[in-house]
């Protein structure tokens, strides 16, 4: 068995725009890493995070990461392990980008993988989703499930918990760009009105069942046109600057798709190639900087693998 | 260019449970059949309507298929063509099993094929859907494609109109019971509200984006436990005697899945074998004769075909 790991988990970009709390898929690029190493000593201590700019705990106790490991530690039963946890954060946090399920899920598989792969990653989906909770307030799947099990998955229910792993196109690129402005996760859930017209809905459950499909069929042309979202983008585009001129440059520099990822402010298109996505990234980050908004950019195909074992 | 045409055209059942006004599919049987003969007098006849008792018009201006033959007539711009109609109905009218659109589409099919197929199926839906504005007063899609097209049909979108043809398990049965009540369609649809919960909506598309992956993946169970409905089933199954007792026999007695035809008052259910949909038929019906309520029942594949030239 051995002593120690050093795990990759991926960013996820959750909601697909139409998909509201059911629908999130994998990217290459960004994502995190933890180092895990066994210790003589029982319990979980935290001996460093970096890229967070000192805003993660390192308690134990309240740290996501080593809080679902500690919950997962409890369940197998095992009091008696020891592990000293190294965070990697690789990606922005509050970006929308599941920063916080990227970890968590990188935390998951590091313990699983040093205990010889006690449970499968169907069985780890769980403990990552107590670790949402912690992070969020709710505990949502649509993050941590494709940071998972990698590509697109579609939570159909959560009682009982039921998720599904949808093919895609693997031709198909994503555009990321974060726009460096401050969306808290429980804000921007709050901003939603709690109740919607059935009519708008049916909009809604058009565009999801078409997503679905277009994904099935390998259709990039039927996945951009089902990706709409006429209940929760109005609500939450209002916190990202220049919303609607941003999806226009992404549309006519070759984006097929143009949304919100999670709660925001990162904003994502779907290509038909890396080169449409490096120009949307590179355009839309421009119309930020003429507006002094500085930006990140990440350009990736879907990814495939989940977490991996890094060196 | 023949002079006469018979066709049948397959009654549908749409919402599909979960997929209010967006999914619809094709059955084998009941249907209705439309036979159309050329007239040298320009203008559109009804000599004659059987199994309706007596509720339909003879009138061609107030009877949805002449008014829809009329309106593929104009559009193609030849007033100088006459036709005499005799229009029989094989399956109960006001039963939720998309009566008044199986015989729209028979006699759409009917007049394209006697001019020689000017129009494709795809191209004839906005001429059912005008029909279904006729009698429904709403020209929603969900019955009349899936009557053309056969099979299992997403309505994506209206605006613009995007039908998408779904695969299915070809195995799948289909129990229909028709419970001799009578429901309106412009009743039925006033008594759902106007506002729902987000959470509910989001509880209903992730069982609509799982009845549609099952329907791609071929898997009859994921099709089962995805077909519920928390938004309009609950309003319309107060139409229906004793419908939470008949769903329990339903699941019983081989069905994977039960639920409102359309508006009501059909009922059906999806079975993994003919033997199942004939099991649940006979038992659902043999509960509601113990009511007093006299019904129909139906077993039927999915239709692959659509409307038929008949001997």
């Amino acid at each position: 068995m051995k002593d120690s790991i050093n795990v990759f988990a991926p960013a996820t970009v959750a909601n697909v725009v139409c998909g509201f709390d059911i629908l999130g898929f994998a990217v290459n690029q960004p994502g995190d890493e933890v180092v895990m190493r066994r210790t003589e000593k029982p319990g979980i201590t935290i001996s460093k995070i970096t890229g967070d700019d000192g805003r993660l705990p390192l308690d134990p106790a309240r740290n996501t990461v080593s809080a679902s490991v500690k919950h997962f530690l409890d369940h197998i039963n095992r009091p008696d392990i020891g592990v000293d946890i190294e965070l990697h954060k690789k990606m922005p946090i509050g970006s929308g980008l599941g920063s916080s399920s990227a970890s968590t899920v990188a935390g998951l598989f590091a313990i699983n993988s040093l205990l010889g792969n006690l449970l499968t990653l169907e069985q780890l989906l769980p403990f990552a989703m107590k670790g949402e909770e912690l992070a969020c307030g709710y505990g949502h799947a649509d993050n941590v499930a494709p940071a998972l099990f990698g590509g697109f998955v579609l939570v159909r229910s959560y009682e009982p918990l039921d998720v599904i792993r949808l093919p895609f196109p693997e031709s198909l690129y994503c555009a990321i760009v974060f726009p460096e402005v401050d969306v808290p996760t429980r804000d921007a859930r709050q901003m939603i009105r709690s109740k919607v017209l059935l009519k708008d809905a049916v909009i809604q459950w058009g565009n999801i069942a078409g997503l679905v499909s277009g994904l099935f069929m390998q259709d990039p042309d039927l996945i951009g046109r089902s990706m709409k979202d006429v209940l929760v983008e109005p609500v939450r585009s209002i916190l990202i600057p220049d919303f609607y001129k941003l999806r226009e440059i992404a549309l006519e520099n070759g984006g097929i798709s143009f949304g919100i990822s999670g709660s925001g402010p990162s904003v994502f298109s779907f290509t038909k190639d890396r080169e449409s996505a490096g120009r949307v990234t590179q355009k839309v980050a421009a119309h930020l900087a003429s507006l002094n908004i500085g930006s990140k950019t990440f350009v990736s195909a879907i990814n495939k693998n989940g977490p991996i074992v890094l060196g």
